[in-house]
């Protein structure tokens, strides 16, 4: 990794911490030399840290207090001088604060910098790509296998727990974020999480899910109606898969990050839906499950080959419910690759 | 909530502005005011905002772009000059530079200030109290149900699925924390994940489990012997058990915050396992399952009366495993109650 002028990086996001040398650990910092690198962190992960950094060539150090109080005595101790670069986007005031205080007058300049390894991570190797369509395809079989579960009667938040058991059960370590079920009126909050309301005929379901499976993400959005739907309700599905499908198919290398969020507009203002699309086309996928880039207005920077990128336009009607669809791409040369499969028309259950 | 010298406080750690106005979304900042509160959200949450904020006097506005930036803008609008607080220690070091620059030169000072709002959560009100004693009893039906299913054969990951499944089946909203299950040698990891591992007969496991109810956590931690264990592993489970009585003991209002974790080590270095335990002896809980106080040395404040904290001492000795016991207790003037109430004695299933 370049270090521009810096003669050290602190690196103190988790994921990043992890992109890097692969500790998992709850707790951790990493500082990174042109010639070395040292995984800070306390002892309740001895053991851990000692396993996961086996031939990394990274050394564990367990520390106690503060990890930027620590970091910056590391420093001291070695007697660097000049620049340090720190994750200013993931360092509390009160840390930079402590990297300061424990600097020897005048010897190291902290400096913020920001994405250095964010932008690292938007670009996947073949096995960070394997990884997440594997957590795709995972995804999408529980999905297909809970459509006999979404029915009147069953609770939001029961619909929920029976995704992510079996989301575990098939191997996840855990959901990628909290399972959305949002039946009816609350599927117009783009957030709702599930609560203990009990779906009812004559609703939208709205199911957004996702699964980790070895350290990376995936997430999914399906929309389905318990009954037969209205002509309006119909239209308005329409509507949104198209606007997806727009957004899919300007999704390339090379093309402004901004152009499926355009092609996804574009669409739902043929339909006078603009205003009820009240968030970005999508987001980066990965470690984490929002990541670089967001797919939003105002994004001009060309499309990285080997993104991985969900696509979700939707549409909210406040009293009425809400209609997502959302996939995983990844973004190639000539268009993108669909990670996720499982069935993406309207289905009335 | 007095503010000090301070003209306006920007809250940004969503556990406090939950705790300060009832606003659960994933973005929102509060801005405090003497005579007036808003929270500053985004477009996902208009209804939410505006349905969770009925009736607390707390106005609701929707921003675009960084909250930063919105709060120190919304500030500049109204003209007001002089010192505004925000949370050093919930602020990263960009978002505090969006602050400085969105405000007009020399009108307002930004200054972080620490646990403005920790401190006031510290105390739990008699309906927090309820709610994290629901939670708490959640997780011991829990922990007591699933006791047939720790078994050999079974892997660790598949019975920290069955855990959370049925702590969202009782009604959690999901758990407080990954549940920990960890068998054998990985038990010498305080922090282990659940893995693939098989748990196998003359084995100890570790399991470490919590229930967030109704925005409250829950915490509690059990330790079991699959088969017949040694005279030497009864004597460890003995010294663990006996120094969180102790702990338990040593807690009451006006104590030492340290005064638990005093008499566990004590315990512990009595049976020559002081270096074997790595970790503080607790921690607050509430709406975030690590709040103040932390029970660890050198904590010279008086424990405040109505908080709530664990008490959870433990040995970890590499290649063997781990025994942790972990209790949710409420601080009362004359000691403490215990809110967790499974079996605490040495299960050999």
């Amino acid at each position: 990794m370049a270090l521009g002028k810096a003669e050290a990086f602190l690196v103190t996001h988790l994921p990043n911490v992890f992109y890097l040398c692969g500790f998992t650990g709850d707790a951790g910092a990493l500082l990174v030399e042109p010639d070395r690198a040292t995984l800070l962190t306390d002892s309740r992960f001895t053991t851990q840290a000692k396993e996961e950094l086996k031939g990394t060539g990274v050394r564990p150090k367990i520390v106690k207090g503060p990890l930027a109080s620590a970091a910056a005595e590391e420093l001291a101790r070695r007697r660097l001088r000049g620049r340090v670069a720190f994750e200013g986007a993931r360092m509390t005031v009160v840390d930079a604060a402590r990297l300061r205080k424990a600097s020897p007058q005048g010897r190291l300049r902290w400096q913020p910098v920001t994405g250095w390894v964010e932008r690292l991570r938007r670009v996947k190797d073949a096995d960070e790509i394997e990884r997440i369509r594997a957590a795709a395809r995972l995804a999408c079989d529980v999905i297909v296998e809970v459509l006999p579960l979404i029915k009147p009667g069953v609770r939001e938040s029961d619909l929920a727990a029976e995704i992510e058991f079996r989301m575990r059960r098939r191997g996840a370590s855990g959901a990628a974020f909290e399972t959305i079920v949002a039946s009816g009126p609350r599927g117009a909050l783009p957030h709702a999480r599930p609560s203990a309301k009990v779906l009812q005929a004559n609703e939208l379901v709205v199911i957004d899910m996702g699964a980790i499976l070895r350290h990376y993400c995936s997430d999914i959005t399906r929309t389905v109606f318990l009954g037969h739907a209205s002509g309006k309700v119909r239209r308005w599905y329409r509507a949104v898969a198209e606007a997806q499908a727009a957004a899919c198919e300007a999704l390339r290398a090379g093309a402004p990050v901004e152009a499926p969020d355009v092609a996804a507009r574009r669409v739902l203002r043929g339909y006078g839906l603009a205003r009820a699309f009240v968030h970005s086309t999508g987001h980066g996928l990965g470690i984490e499950v929002h990541e670089e880039p967001r797919l939003g207005r105002g994004q001009l920077q060309p499309l990285d080959r080997s993104s991985v990128v969900t696509i979700e336009p939707g549409v909210y009607l406040e009293g009425i419910g809400g209609i997502r669809i959302e996939d995983d791409l990844l973004v190639l040369p000539g268009g993108a690759e669909m990670l996720t499969d499982a069935p993406r028309e309207f289905l009335e259950l």
